[in-house]
């Protein structure tokens, strides 16, 4: 995966090759979907404790549970967009590195994030924070894309798969800025709203571009 | 390992390369493996503690030590698995990366899992979800093989090493259901019933392949 | 990345490959960054709080926030800065692993030295812990330049670019000395005293070097 | 790094390549040195606490951060003992993966061990728990590097370097055996003992191999 070609935008010094930028990522990464789990505490019962009560202990951790589920699947899909990122450019620009840092900070604070709503599943303050880090992930992926495109580092950038691409990649800000909104209403349609954008973003991917 | 073979099922671009796929899940299995320290608290008493209370202390820890060890164990065994199988791949296929992730999303919930168990090691609930979640790993590692035979990205899939390969997939999710079966009329019992499993599906497997 | 060239300094099975000494620098860069997200905890309030007090709480994490974010930004440096040095490297000689292991190892008392800075904002003593860890960073890295250039195994030691990587790590220590000595005086200049340094030193090698 | 030689001792589907062997070993040290911070807990006082107050508080970290320092190194020298182990191997025999993943177990009960040391510095019974680790950690290790030299799979196994890494290798469980005996006299000479044993073998290999 490790390009050759020399880079264009900065002393082959200064520049940060993109197997140690994916090295870096992949690590924050895996401590981060595994990080998570943390929140899931054993039940301080007794040793003995009946099956009834180590079950009703447990199902009050459904709530984290589920959101420690639905977390990893976000940190997934930021990790498959970051992965498809790279393999569109021919080089890692100087210029990326910050944008890919201050990603991987907010990547780094899903823990946090998915603790306070985890906790407070129906407060909107806390759906705003879960969003909201949400929001400054994908933000500083379009940011990296767009800049990306800038410097004329995409490959291909007019063909069928970067348009796509992009797309995905404009859905995901619009439609946790739509979640936040919608948690102020109900947090209940939060995540439905979310769900919503994807699935029509997707749908005018597949509509406009596999047709070709 | 990383093959420059042109993926046949997706486009380049939104593909993802072994190398990755490998990096993300070696990232995982190392948290996992190390995660499970956490467990074994240091006891909180007087620095000038004596030898006989420091030993009586750590005692009470022996079972959660047994755990850690077990499933340290596991996660080994699960890299392993999970290191074959791509070694059987040609290319890694993009309907496979999901299937991955929820394999790795089990494994990290393996320190959960485990504390569990190791906390109320007599309690078949407990057991029950170690068993469950063990289950879930095999299950999704067995789904991995099935799929890539599916878009026959497998190489030799009807050689012997194919062959017991695919016998010790199918015997893991065997030996876990019957564990969870036989942890509610024994608990102690459900380990020596994995067990048996994994020892009944290797001699299968060396009677019948090994002599060839 | 990885050179194949053969290592003049040492015996080659005695010798780290450069690539494993970045993957051991990548994954406790990985790690320090994440774990600084530890130290931001969930308040402890009641699962259906009110906005506003769940607000109250989380305001109080603020300066905590702010230096897992500071930090974040220096780690992410550190990395960088320490992907630099190692470019300029045409392979790793053994005498430098000490000095690179002792450059890990202050990098992941990074969390700790954070957390006690974090939580006393304006004690002179938690800043200068902070800012010494830095320091002793920085210096590490500084050694492992200096040695490098004893040993003739840096690329181009008299080029520009080498110019001013060398101005950058010598100004690290320096803001650091300085920041400790400010925060004597006034702990909440002494960020400021740092960030002087490292303005100077930039507008410095631009001035001298980027000319040419 | 990773040879493209076709492995003589296994099938090549059921063998795991040094490469993967390599980075799940990586992914474990750069945990388990960064892990041993979390040992130093940041003092639980007010935030205006006074620089007397907040330094009388650290200083009782002391012993910790000693031992934390001391263990970083230990798991740094033993990162070096297998990288090198692994550069002399010419592939990676399905025999020493298991030996490999109990080497990597006793390692990942270092940051417990050491925290048990930390706190009961001069318990003998935390120091054997402590000096029981490395001897663990050491003795695979020698597994390791005996079972390859009896599957000849070693370079240059009479070599002048691989005799010194051999008597280094033994050195390590005998220090640590002689450590523990002499903890249970006196806890604060198991480490001269350990370093003594340590000396005598370096300058025993320096004589006797370094002349030729």
């Amino acid at each position: 995966m490790t390009t050759a070609v020399a880079p264009k935008h900065t002393s082959p010094f200064l520049s940060v090759s993109k197997h140690r930028m994916e090295a870096l990522s992949d690590g924050v990464f895996a401590i981060v979907m595994t990080l998570l789990v943390l929140e899931l505490k054993i039940p301080e019962l007794a040793r003995n404790v009946s099956v009834g009560d180590l079950g009703r202990a447990l199902a009050h951790e459904a709530p984290v549970f589920f959101s420690f589920a639905i977390t990893f699947m976000f940190a997934s899909l930021f990790w498959y967009l970051h992965h498809v990122l790279l393999n569109f450019l021919t080089e890692f620009p100087r210029k990326l590195i910050v944008l890919n840092l201050a990603f991987l900070m907010f990547v780094s604070l899903l823990p946090f994030s998915v603790g306070v709503q985890g906790h407070f599943l129906r407060n909107p303050l806390a759906q705003t924070i879960y969003f909201s880090n949400q929001f400054a992930i994908a933000t500083f992926l379009l940011l990296q894309w767009r800049l990306a495109h800038h410097l004329s580092v995409v490959t291909d950038p007019s063909g069928n798969d970067s348009r796509i691409f992009n797309v995905r990649l404009i859905a995901l800000p619009v439609g946790t800025v739509l979640a936040i909104a919608v948690t102020w209403v109900n947090s209940i349609f939060s995540y439905y709203a979310f769900m919503m954008v994807m699935i029509l973003s997707r749908a005018y991917t597949t509509r406009k571009y596999r047709k070709n």
